[in-house]
C-alpha cells in the first residue's frame, strides 16, 4: 500500500509513528512542509524535516516533541557570550550538527531533497521524506505592532511562533516566495500513484496548508485517483497541542473540527475524522459532502495512534468504493 | 611603547602573555598568521587567530595550548554519525561557537579583520589583534606520494599538520593566493608607527614566513624605523614545540638556530636571541652583522616568558642605538 501524508512538525510526526506501527509493510511517503524553514546563526534549519526524521528516527525527546533527546547547549551558551542573535531560538548541540551537515551540503549546491535523503541514512525513519520545494519558500505574519508606522510588521513565522509565542495578533500569512516555487522532485509522483493520502493532524495553515499552496500540488492531490482523508487537528475547539487557532483566525477560520474540513472543503478531502467530542457537530462537514467519522484523535501512546491511523485508512477505503 | 609582533599560533600566543605581563602599558598589535585558515563543515576556522584570542583572553586549554579549556566534544559525535568529512580535526563545541559567529559575519560580507575585532569584543585580549590578511591565504604543502601519478600531492596545510602529523615528506610549501593578498587594514600602519618589531618563537616558515610573504609587509618590516628583534623557536637542534623542522627542511633551511635566523636575513633582523644552549654556535648570525644574545628560551611559565620579552625588548634597545 503506497501511502502519501502531508506532515507539519510534532502532529505529523507523532501521527506517523502510529501509521507505520499500523501498517508496518506500507510504502510511505512524507511529504514534509518547509515553510517554517529558518536561517539561524548562517545555519539552515528545517524544524518540520527534523521533527519527522528524528521521531521515526528516535532521536526525538519524547516528551518535547521537538529537538534532540539528551541534549546539550553548550554552543547555545558560548553563542550567548558572544551575545549572538536572534536568542529566542535555541539549537541544541546534538541539533546543531545537522543543521551544520545540511548548511554545508546546500552551499555546495546540492538540492533540499537530496540533503533530506543524506541525513536520512543515518536516521532510518522507515518512510521516504520529502521536502514540499527545494525553493525557499519562507512562512511569514504580518502581525499586529502598535509601535510599526504602519501600526502592522511582517516577521517570519518562527519569530512569531517561538521568539513571540504566537502573541501578537496574527492579520495576515504569507508564504513568501511560493509562488515560484516547484514540487521537490518525487512529490507530484507519489501523489499519482498514492492509494491513500492522509492530512494528519498538523496544522491546517502553516503546515499542511503551505504544502498545498506549492503550486501544483493541490491540482495533483485533487487530481489523483487516491481517497484523500484527513485528521482533524482541532478538539473540542481547541488545537490539540500549539497554536493553531491563531493562524486559523487569521485566515478567517474557526478553530473547530467542523471549520477546518469546511476549510479544505470537498475538492480536497474525501473524508474526515473528528474526536469523538465533536461528533454532534460534524452534520456540515457531511453536508458538504465529505464522510465523516468520530473516533478518539488525542495521540496518547504509539498505540492509540496506530487505531487513528487504522480509523482513517479504513474510512479512505470506504470513500474509496 | 609601541610593540607590533608577527604571530603564529601557540609559540606566539605564549609569547604574547609573557610580552604582555612583561610591558603592562605597552600598545601591541599582533599580525596573526592566517595562512593555516581552513574551512571545515562549511565553518571558517582562523586556529593562528583563535589560539591568540583564546591564550589572551584566558579561554584557552592551558596543557594542549590549543582549543578551549573544559572542551565537550557533543557535535563532533553527532557529525561522525553522519560520516562528516574530515575526520582528522576535531572542533569542540565551545569553539565551534567561534567558527558560527566568524562564518555568519564572513558571509553577510564582513571582512575578517572586522570579525576579528567581533570576537575579541568579548575576550579582550588586551592586544590589538589583527589578520594578516582580509583576503583569503591558504597555505598548501606539496608531500611525497608514491600513490600519486607525479609521485607527489598537495594538500591543505592543516591536512598535513593535522592529518598526516607532518609524517610525510614537505617537498615544497605553497601560500595559495598570497600574491593578490593585501595587508589588512592597519597592518602597515602598525609596522610603520612600530618602537620595536618582535618575531616571536613562532614557526619561521608557515607562520612569520606567511605573513611576511603578504606583498608589502616584509617590505614595511625592513623600511620601518624600529628594530626588529626575533627569538628563535629552535632550541639545540630542535623546535621547542610542533614540527618546525619539517617545513624548514622544505624550504632548505637546517633546523638551527643559527640558520632560521640567516633565513630571515640582517634585511629583516636586527637583533637575534638564541637559546643558552645555542650561545656557541651563533658565530654566524653576528658575522651576518645581526647582533645576537643568549638567553634562557624555554617558556617554562608566564614569569620565563615575561624575562625572555624583557631580554628582547633590551636587545630592541641596544640595537636601535
Amino acid at each position: 500500500m503506497r501511502i502519501v501524508v502531508l506532515a507539519g512538525g510534532i502532529g505529523g510526526a507523532r501521527f506517523l509513528l502510529g501509521l507505520r506501527a499500523a501498517v508496518p509493510g506500507a510504502d510511505i511517503t512524507v511529504i514534509g512542509n518547509t515553510g517554517d524553514d529558518v536561517t539561524l546563526f548562517g545555519l539552515r534549519v528545517c524544524p518540520d524535516l527534523d521533527t519527522v526524521m528524528y521521531t521515526l528516527g528516535g532521536g526525538i525527546h519524547p516528551q518535547q516533541g521537538w529537538g534532540r533527546a539528551d541534549e546539550r547547549f553548550t554552543v547555545r551558551d558560548e553563542l550567548l557570550e558572544y551575545g549572538a542573535k536572534p536568542q529566542w531560538f535555541t539549537l541544541g548541540d546534538r541539533d546543531l550538527a545537522t543543521h551544520i551537515v545540511r548548511t554545508q551540503m546546500l552551499h555546495a549546491g546540492q538540492p533540499l531533497s537530496v540533503v533530506t535523503a543524506a541525513l536520512c541514512e543515518r536516521w532510518q525513519p522507515g518512510v521516504q521524506l520529502l521536502p514540499m520545494s527545494d525553493d525557499t519558500v519562507e512562512t511569514h505574519v504580518l502581525i499586529e505592532d502598535p509601535d510599526a508606522v504602519a501600526g502592522s510588521k511582517l516577521i517570519h513565522f518562527q519569530q512569531y511562533w517561538v521568539g513571540l509565542q504566537a502573541r501578537p495578533t496574527a492579520l495576515e500569512i504569507r508564504a513568501v516566495g511560493i509562488e515560484n516555487a516547484k514540487p521537490a522532485p518525487g512529490v507530484l509522483d507519489a501523489i499519482a500513484a498514492a492509494d491513500v493520502i492522509l492530512f494528519p493532524p498538523s496544522n491546517p495553515v502553516v503546515s499542511v496548508g503551505t504544502i498545498l499552496a506549492v503550486p501544483g500540488v493541490k491540482e495533483a492531490v485533487m487530481a489523483a485517483a487516491a481517497p484523500v482523508v484527513g485528521l482533524s487537528p482541532i478538539i473540542g475547539g481547541r488545537p490539540v497541542r500549539g497554536m493553531a487557532d491563531k493562524v486559523l483566525t487569521a485566515i478567517g477560520v474557526e478553530t473547530t473540527a467542523t471549520a477546518v474540513a469546511l476549510h479544505y472543503g470537498r475538492e480536497l478531502l474525501d473524508g474526515w475524522l473528528v474526536d469523538v467530542v465533536d461528533a454532534e457537530d460534524a452534520e456540515p462537514v457531511r453536508a458538504a459532502g465529505i464522510r465523516c467519522l468520530a473516533v478518539p484523535l488525542m495521540m496518547s501512546s504509539v498505540a492509540a495512534t496506530a487505531e487513528m491511523a487504522e480509523a482513517a485508512l479504513r474510512l479512505a477505503d470506504e470513500v474509496k468504493r
